[in-house]
């Protein structure tokens, strides 16, 4: 008798999703294998699936280009430790208006991911003024929705209208052209993938309550020359102005540099997350400070020295 | 024959919002005198009417401390000069959940902002499990839209079910305890209120596509001592990861050390919006260096020597 | 009747000295006008002088290459408030050994001012092993004396045989070659010179007893991007370990960031004297930040904003 | 047969010079042991004999309260690699005037170390105007000189009237009352004694001749928290501007801070040498971060992190 274990990978479902896409991207360029997709409601329950055991990866939108960060997929990696990000992939998203029967025109409401209305909602404002949003759990629910008699249309990515039998009323919808969305695949804790020297790591972390401790802990990357390129700061929910910082960082933990900052952030945090080293998506500066050699040297210096060899 | 002038001051309406609370509540403290109060749409609808000159002031959400930002405001500040931040004041937040006829066990649909959805979620996990969302653009929205039969239950501030004759099915809902809610009052950009040394400094900018550019710009601040309580990155809509960087200082800018910065800001940045320094609620921390004599001294000392006096 | 005013100016004398030479140097570079050269001991006579106003000017040597920061010249300046720099020469410095009668091999004792004397310590042990050094006030009293019959030997600029009538044994002496000595134009304290974009400019400081103060001291320039040339510390002789620190900048008092920088050094030094902002000889680089353009619309900036014009 | 080795140490000679004092002070204290006491003519020629291992250590003078650091010392530790300092003691330092026969208002010429006679000249102006100073290698030479009457009157520990036979005319002369000297004891390089906690660790380096070089190796110490007392430009000789720096840094290179700015100043630097760590005299504060456990629990989160442990 032969066992078969197939992976398992949770994605924000139903089918027909740009997630189940970002999933399906990742396994054409090889970053995972064949699997079997598990449908999850949001991306906290794909994250919950694998801090469980229960999935071996998630695939979850973290950020797009008009709307920002998926505020509910760092929240999700911020709640609790045992999820890391792996790898990342960006995708183009442009929505098609899909109804069941019904035109534009005689549409009451329409339905889709609250995150996808943000970026259609002008070109709504000019074709279908006036129309009711319902907001559904994900674009393809959306479509389902539309199917089951629950909305009049459904803005969702083209290849849904397939999978629920609907009419395309219009396609490539997008108030800003060229929106791209980023997606992570998020698997347990563990050695992250090797440097390849274009690489972003991820971070959060909550400071003690004192006067320029948010600065302090920022100079931390700046003394060393490490980059971030995005910083939010989200309520802990204890309070107005008490924060949870998220921040994108160029480099890998392997770099010195950014192995050194988060060291001493560990120091000057109350709590601190590594959410990943992960190669970045498009990035063509190599991270890392060039002068690996010489900080090999300045190591062994130091050691010499402090044996007295 | 006598022209009487009343102010006119927009906030998210219709009628029984949190942010029509939070205007009176202006009012209550006499920052703003007796004004019409004009509904708006949304946050950028009102910010926008203040830029036009259609009204004198907007009472906007900007912050709640479960959900953190009210991005739409945000980004309406950013969008273009011209409206500033001349007062806040913070309001706890409890809904109240409201029917015409129905009971909750037989209600199918929910209707309420989205912020405030994000705020009763887990609450209506348990008591209310499998209840359809439908968002509305206010939480009073959400009742009159149940008040005309549109949805089934409405979450709005109690008092809005005496205003569209509904039903409290459930009160003081929250899933998180003492939920804050910050609201501003924006007005055409202008002197800024006096400084009371305990204010909030708030200002957006965007920075040259360049390694290091963010660390450096925060270190206009680091260096100079000034606090940061909350940084921001929101998307240019140009392309994933291009930002824009959202700062909350403590301080105003009559103090040296915040206009300073912020002098240093302008010339580090590709643009800098100053959106206001107003009294911070609640800031028991007195803004600026302690040493303001000293800072004088040692102005009067540069300017001797330069004058060679 | 005709009142002619000739300004004094004191020097290391008596003449024949290097300091001499250098001032005659900035006579002909046009520095100063015709003078009257008013012999003095030392250094610290010739600055004291100078705060007392019996003379315009003070010209002394301040470092050179060889031995470093003289000393007596440094303590001079910062021992009290009054006088200021306002040019520097740099001269290249030989010394010749002059007899009266005798020969090198003959002589039993040198003479020469011990700065003088680290210079050609090592030309000595070849060519007068064991010869007696006594030390003289300037090399033009060494020779001076040599010409009353109290030593032997003077090392002298060749001139000084000239003068003193002596016999010149050898020239060009010098243990290391392309030695140079920088002398400076004392003056009592004013207007600086106007700001070159070459300029070199000097300050003297105390600092609190605090663990970090000369550290945070030294990050007010190295924040602004100040450009320290050198820094020595010196004995306030009230017990080891304590400070008065001197720092050469590379800018102008009136260059934005070091006027900035010693203004924040101001609040943070218990004692800060201003040396003086002077042309820097032989500085090709040109001080100052390349944005003063930006700098000034980023004040203007502030000031609209503060005013809310 | 039993061979027995007797340590030797080089002071500065001939007997009867505070160097001698200080050795034995070191003896008393049970920092080296008993030993053969070596006269060296001054402070290179015994540093030289240390590297040469024709010593075991060699103890010289550093620095004093009156005229700072005794710069022969430190540019005979900057010229070569193979020398470190292991202690230091403190000794006050009073002179007394010693005559063969005269009293000191016949006497005609002066003779000690230069650096003593710094200490002794307004005492000398009061009560012996116009005598010539006739600078000798040590104190106790000077003494010597005296007893074989090249010069008058000796500026000398009391001691050497007793070793030389002369007669004191004058005891406890100094012109700053508490006067002090330190000495440190420096043997060949190698494994720097324990960390005590209040240490002192000194390093010389030269830096690219770079703008704004020196700021930035300084501030490699700054950002690290490690406090600096004491900085010095020593000229390289290679021309006027071009320095050689020494830092006296508190704590010792197996503070991790410590260590790991002199790494970072290892990759920032031209050259760099490491003159020593050891147990600092009269220093009451403890070096370190009092977060030692932060630190080492920070860098076990960032080892586990990177293997994914």
């Amino acid at each position: 008798m032969v066992l078969v274990s197939v992976m398992r990978i949770a994605f924000l479902g139903p089918s027909g999703t740009f997630t189940e896409a970002a999933l399906k991207a990742f396994q054409a360029r090889g970053v995972v294998a064949e699997a079997e997709a598990v449908a999850a409601a949001n991306p906290r329950e794909a994250i919950q699936a694998v801090r469980a055991g229960e999935v071996d990866y998630a695939c979850v939108a973290i950020e797009n280009s008009v709307d920002g960060p998926v505020t509910p997929t760092f929240d999700a990696l911020a709640e609790a430790e045992g999820a890391q990000i792996y790898a990342e992939v960006d995708l183009a998203i442009e929505f098609a208006l899909m109804t069941r029967g019904c035109t534009l025109a005689q549409a009451k409401s329409i339905t889709t991911h609250p995150v996808a209305y943000q970026q259609i909602q002008s070109w709504l404002g000019e074709h279908a003024p006036g129309i009711e949003f319902i907001a559904a759990s994900s674009n393809a629910a959306a479509a389902q929705a539309v199917a089951e008699g629950r909305a009049d249309v459904a803005a969702a990515p083209v290849h849904a209208a397939e999978i629920y039998g609907l009419d395309v009323q219009a396609d490539h919808v997008a108030d800003v052209p060229d929106a791209r969305t980023r997606f992570v695949l998020v698997g347990r804790s563990g050695k992250p993938p090797a440097r390849t020297g274009a690489d972003r790591t991820s971070a959060v972390f909550t400071l003690p309550n004192r006067p320029g401790s948010l600065v302090s802990a920022l100079g931390e990357f700046a003394m060393r020359g490490v980059d971030l390129t995005r910083i939010e700061s989200r309520p802990t929910r204890s309070g107005l102005g008490t924060y949870r910082f998220h921040v994108d960082i160029l480099g890998h933990i392997d770099d010195a540099p950014v192995g050194e900052a988060l060291q001493a952030l560990h120091m000057a945090s109350e709590t601190l997350s590594f959410l990943g080293s992960w190669p970045a998506e498009g990035l063509t500066r190599v991270s890392g400070r060039p002068d690996e050699a010489a900080l090999q040297q300045a190591r062994q210096w130091l050691e010499h020295i402090r044996k007295g060899a």
